[in-house]
């Protein structure tokens, strides 16, 4: 078995000094000119082969660079039978490259649903075997059971959306319930839980939680009352975030350093509109920069932030 | 564009008389020896064969006697690519065989990745193309939006989780927030929306629910609360609630008879104990003989349901 994901995320990031994870979000639309074959319909063969090509672009681009990749399953699964091959693929490579890989897939379901979902993704053997993946916990705590046990055995993570990064997060996760909204609710129900994926070495636990960079006062409060659980911090760059926000819910470390989280950035990093009708070096370029430049971003963010 | 979700389902549903949906969850330790092939281990392709094979007899067995069925998602991707490549080819038997499809995939997620999924399950010309699909809406209401509007497209359904099942759905569906519970909630917030997917011939809406079967008392208040949303009622046969159970959130229809929500089996059919390690045609015995039980209980009980 693997040392625990929180224990292998923050080492990986302790030494890169910074906590951005790139999202890999291959919408055909975006694909860059210089990656595009033909006319990119959903079905088409040529298109998964041309949506691989670029995944496998930006892994190149970003290994050595960022601990942690966060490919979006919404957009492998339109692209058919396909683009799961290719996404299994994809996962390989990310690992094979040294990425820790946290699938964003937001899967829940009951009983034995969950404990298909929990093989497919997380158990030993998986045949889409990844080091994370994220869950949504509406259908009860006894849900999460299956995705927590096949993480403990796998060396895995599991990052439950707690207060998603949309204006819509309110509808739900801000009901008064009564004294406290539900997702601080939640948050306090996956407290006991968090032992279960506990990093011996760090003592961050793997039993994570998804809070958008867009609700910094929330991220606050949820790290009150779970105070060693990694928080996956999407909403970084494109939906108009900035690093000050994405780390709100980060605690100093060892070094005085905040760490704790995983900040994702997808759209900045991956499709950088000077790249879009570029050639695959000036592609590359693109992305180098802008990798550069949220990397750079992070990290005067945290040294401000060291105490 | 085909005729509303919910006109398709109502009409089938009349015609043959009861409310009967069969749930095809493919679990590899269930799948009987008559179908088995070698180890049966999620990555071989032989086994990915086998599974298809037990689906398409299934199918075979539930053609002109149900009018719908309802992949669980989460067995065929424990396969890994090739469970999905089962997957999409089941989907088009299914519609072949003229079986309304409810694709179980629990999905979820915010802005252009709710678009990817409906693209995914939904829209016009999908890779998995299906008549309608289950969503958990805990991300907020916004995430509902493109699943809506590509059902309304392509005349598909869309089911939000309500009610699960399970003993854990009272952890957050039960929240007082503060003066009814969350799933009321939501309940109440979907009602605004329902009239998007409203069937003109029967007046129901395909902007469905799911409340389990094992709640019978929450579903008489769903339905209160959303007169005309078709509810997916699962718990019904193997999770131990029964028929009466089953359709308490069902309304006389034209002729008396209660209607308005699918009840679905899945292992009580697919997996009947008798069949487990009969031949081929004593499964098929044992399938048939366990859809006409199913089937004569339900409408026995809407019989006494009559107003």
């Amino acid at each position: 078995v693997p040392a625990a994901f929180a224990d292998r995320w923050i080492r990986g990031s302790r030494r890169l000094g910074h906590p951005l994870c790139v999202g890999i979000d291959p919408h055909l639309a975006l694909i860059p000119t210089a990656f595009r074959s033909g006319a990119m319909s959903p079905g088409a063969k040529d298109t998964a082969t041309a949506v691989e090509r670029w995944c496998l672009a930006l892994l190149d681009r970003v290994a050595g660079r960022v601990a942690a990749v966060k490919p979006q399953s919404a957009c492998f699964e339109a692209l058919g039978p396909a683009g799961l091959e290719v996404l299994a693929h994809v996962l390989g490579e990310a690992r094979a490259r040294g990425l820790l890989v946290l699938l964003d897939a937001k899967r829940g379901d009951i009983g034995s649903s969950a404990e298909a979902y929990a093989a497919a993704y997380l158990a030993e053997g998986a045949p889409f075997a990844c080091d994370a993946l994220t869950v949504n916990a509406y259908l009860g705590l006894d849900t999460l059971e299956p995705f927590v046990a096949a993480a403990a055995g796998s060396g895995g993570g599991v990052f439950v959306v707690l207060r998603s990064s949309n204006p819509g997060a309110r509808d739900l996760q801000d009901l008064p319930a009564p004294t406290q909204p539900v997702y601080e609710r939640l948050a306090a129900a996956l407290g006991t839980k968090a032992a279960l994926l506990r990093g011996p070495e760090t003592e961050w636990s793997g039993l994570g939680v998804v809070v958008g960079a867009t609700w910094p006062e929330q991220s606050r409060r949820v790290r009150e009352i779970l105070p060693r659980s990694l928080f996956l911090v999407p909403g970084y760059g494109a939906q108009g975030a900035g690093a000050r926000d994405a780390v709100a819910g980060f605690l100093p470390g060892p070094d005085g350093r905040p760490e704790g989280g995983l900040v994702s950035s997808s759209r900045a990093i991956g499709f950088p509109p000077e790249g879009r009708d570029a050639d695959a070096l000036g592609w590359e370029r693109a992305v180098d920069r802008a990798l550069d430049a949220a990397i750079a971003d992070l990290t005067a963010t945290l040294r401000r932030g060291r105490t």
